[in-house]
């Protein structure tokens, strides 16, 4: 149910709705700025991501990066972190192309137990210096509930992967999280089952999610996964969370990054890139999306 | 196998070599304009959509507009023509929103056979009358060998629609046409199958094919189809034929066409929009994407 | 709509109500062997394949044997009939093993252009030798409208393979027909477009349709096709018509033929059963299913 | 590295091995049963799971059953242990029809963070109440490592579920559990994929690891999920480890469960079965196929 205040309400009127909420048991919550008046039963399965709740877009913050409002914002960096020398050459490409995010992982989730699974708490160090020399924000991916304890240490974002879209225990730890979270569709989520992950994160509390398209898998054969463009459109007919894409692993082909990360106010709120080859050649520069806007 | 000719090769010495072709049994294929000196065997399983055979990109001529030149080429118009009003008054928004082609069935392909299968021939009394006044050329699909002697004598081009796209008699008969083929990716096509089906209508002489992404089907339901856009660059690399695309029959929804139909100067040779509403509401105006470049 | 005439309604009474319907401009369709006695507006979109017309399974009769009866109907043989003898050579060993039916192409859908296409009309003469010395009835694919004449006069069952599932000109001069059709799916069709295919020609007066699951293209790669058995007890639930399973091409691969085509009553009517190799190795066996029961 | 040692070799000479393995830094897999001689460079993705590895089928016991030997298993009971009335009725129908596994969810992934999560620790009560009262075995699923603590003190089984497949520090705990595990295939997991997700379990020493289709995702509608049911030959092609199939969940109907349970030596290991209806009315009893074997 969804309780819409006067615009003359104060805090403490909205204080006192939130006590009388949870005194029947319920979780109350309060999304400042909504302006409409009306009471509202919300009939969907989803409530906090939808537009009925918060017609205005939401603009996440990052210090002073947003992603959301009218800035273009661009997440890149190579798939995992792999030692100091590739980060910070990537690092510095990142910085320089104008990008405010570094993107790198510290646990790799791979499909064999057999291949490298990522640096870990070694990594730190690393991301460290790329935060401080260059200024970029940190954003890597959580694979269990224990990682979330150290980004919230050492990084700026939580990217719950693909894979891990519906392990609601993570959701629910990255709900309680006062970093803002990145959350890949799944492999075969249908947009209900990703809106409603979204759903498990606020639910807890954590309002600033960012949805990030990433490509589905199909028959096709030609690109690693099918990027599934409309679902940028229809997530904005439904939700006010920001909606980035990611070219590179939503076709796994460096040259198609260019041709599909284009748009000239499209509609896209950021774009996520990645180095989009499959191998791990140390060194190799990211490829990275050049925008003159 | 591939048999290119010096540069200073006069038509006669052209004529020479294919007249021994034929000798031997074989049917010739002379493509005009490559200029690579080399003698190459072609491995790949297409031979004549190819960058190696034609390394400029093919430019289809329809009297004075082009598809695939710099000209940004737009085919729009109702799904099915379904009387002379609805027709007209969609074709008459097509003009004065710039395109130059007008698409329109004739027989219309439909899953069952209780529903309107198209005017038939009271038809081409519409589209001539649509030719003479707005100036605009008639796309429209054939669904069997027949309709392609129809189109032939009242239309310009010839579309080959999805569900037909592996219809290998009729992509013979288009292949002997003189009009331009039209030819859309099937439901649940490969990228190989695709090429392989504009090979089946070059191999019987018809070099004036385009290609047309109208989106796969996949799990996702919030999309008629899914528009698989990683097609385009794909394609590019490959073959030198025109690839459109069609975000109107790709969503099936009318708010999306305009996000997913913009693009500067990102590849795309053409877009083909109809009314992407499923209904059939007669007098309802194309949904039609306008462009400033 | 549906009339359903009483029990003791003679053929004249029949006959009456036909020319009744035909005087104001539709088309009748008489199925013998209904008995139930009210009037019925079918809403569905399918009408005429519905367990509401005919209750009764519907036995297809082809001399002297039967698909959907009590017998278990075995369809096997090559892919294409290459040559004499390796027609013949299957041909025995699917006589031997109580298969009643040989299928076999002479007019081949292929991908490419480029690669073997049928013998075509030399075919004719190895079908009406395995015909006369087995007495095996000839199962072939029709790929166009005047392939249809042809197995009229020299086969006994009209196939409509995958990639024409949807080329309506083809079911509609399939329902005109005096021959059994064996519809294949389509490669992504749902069920309810296959189902309507199937109407196309019944549509048309051809009530001996035999439906053939044979697998749908989904992202899983261990398989050339995912058998979609699932669907049998679902048309069940909806179709008085026959359904057969294709385990050979719906796996490509010899080794699954056998588990998957095993059932013990499990309520397929028959197998269809092909030389489930991709290459083209002119005498080898059919791999053809034993059947104890 | 797969070493083979000669069938003469104590226990103390694998001992030896073993710890020079292990002084190297490598973690050492003793396979007990294996009597090939030669040495192995295991070449292919996956290595424990392989018949390389252990030429005999592996037989899973729980207590005095069993699943991938001759006896037929079958896993049966609701979706999730919603009281105690609905747990029991259910409990008292599966162990008359003759199963051994009692299936019911302690803690259920649901799609949206609204809907009913299961009893969590007040379930244990009732489970104890099954296994004491009708001698069946639970299994129940881990939706993350706490749970897996609890279902070791409580359960026999832990189940693995499709959403979290590719949960890989889920794997690696249920790896070191002395409890089997039955890894459900992840909704759009290729066969790869899937067994290096079993992989991921053996290679933290828990060899006891069965495998079960539930069905994939498609575009298909009829089903919930389409039964991919050639999966079985092929992991029977490649792996030791036995495989089941769970024809409710991978259907989604109940009508269904039959027709695609039966099998009379078909190759399945076991079935597991759970009610196939989507709601949760309390006391309706399980969905249950009738074995006559």
């Amino acid at each position: 149910m969804l309780i819409v205040m006067k615009p003359s309400a104060t805090a403490g009127d909205v204080d006192a709705v939130v006590k009388l909420v949870e005194a029947i048991g319920l979780r109350a919550h309060s999304m400042p700025g909504a302006t409409r008046m009306e009471v509202i039963r919300v009939t969907k399965p989803y409530k906090l991501i939808t537009l009925d709740l918060c017609p205005d877009k939401t603009v996440v913050r990052i210090a002073d990066a947003t992603i959301g409002g009218s800035e273009l914002a661009i997440i890149a960096g190579p798939c995992a972190i792999e030692n100091r020398q590739q980060a910070v050459a990537v690092a510095e490409c990142v910085q320089r192309s104008g990008a405010r995010f570094f993107r790198g992982c510290i646990w790799k989730p791979r499909t064999s137990p057999y291949t490298f699974q990522g640096l870990g708490d070694k990594g730190w160090e690393i991301t460290a210096e790329i935060r401080g020399e260059f200024g970029l924000k940190i954003v890597t991916e959580a694979v269990d509930e224990s990682n979330v304890d150290l980004i919230e240490k050492h990084g700026d974002m939580i990217q719950i992967g693909a894979r891990n879209m519906q392990n609601f225990s993570l959701l629910k730890r990255a709900g309680r999280s006062r970093l803002p979270v990145l959350l890949k569709r799944g492999m075969a989520a249908t947009l209900e089952e990703w809106l409603l992950a979204a759903e498990y994160i606020m639910a807890e509390g954590n309002y600033n999610v960012i949805l990030c398209e990433r490509g589905v898998r199909t028959f096709a054969q030609h690109t690693r996964n099918t990027l599934d463009l409309a679902s940028v459109p229809a997530i904005r007919r439904i939700s006010h969370l920001p909606v980035i894409v990611d070219p590179s692993h939503g076709t796994g082909t460096a040259y198609m990054v260019t041709p599909l990360a284009r748009r000239q106010r499209a509609g896209f709120d950021a774009f996520a890139v990645r180095r989009a080859s499959r191998g791990s050649s140390g060194n190799s520069p990211v490829c990275l999306v050049k925008w003159s806007c």
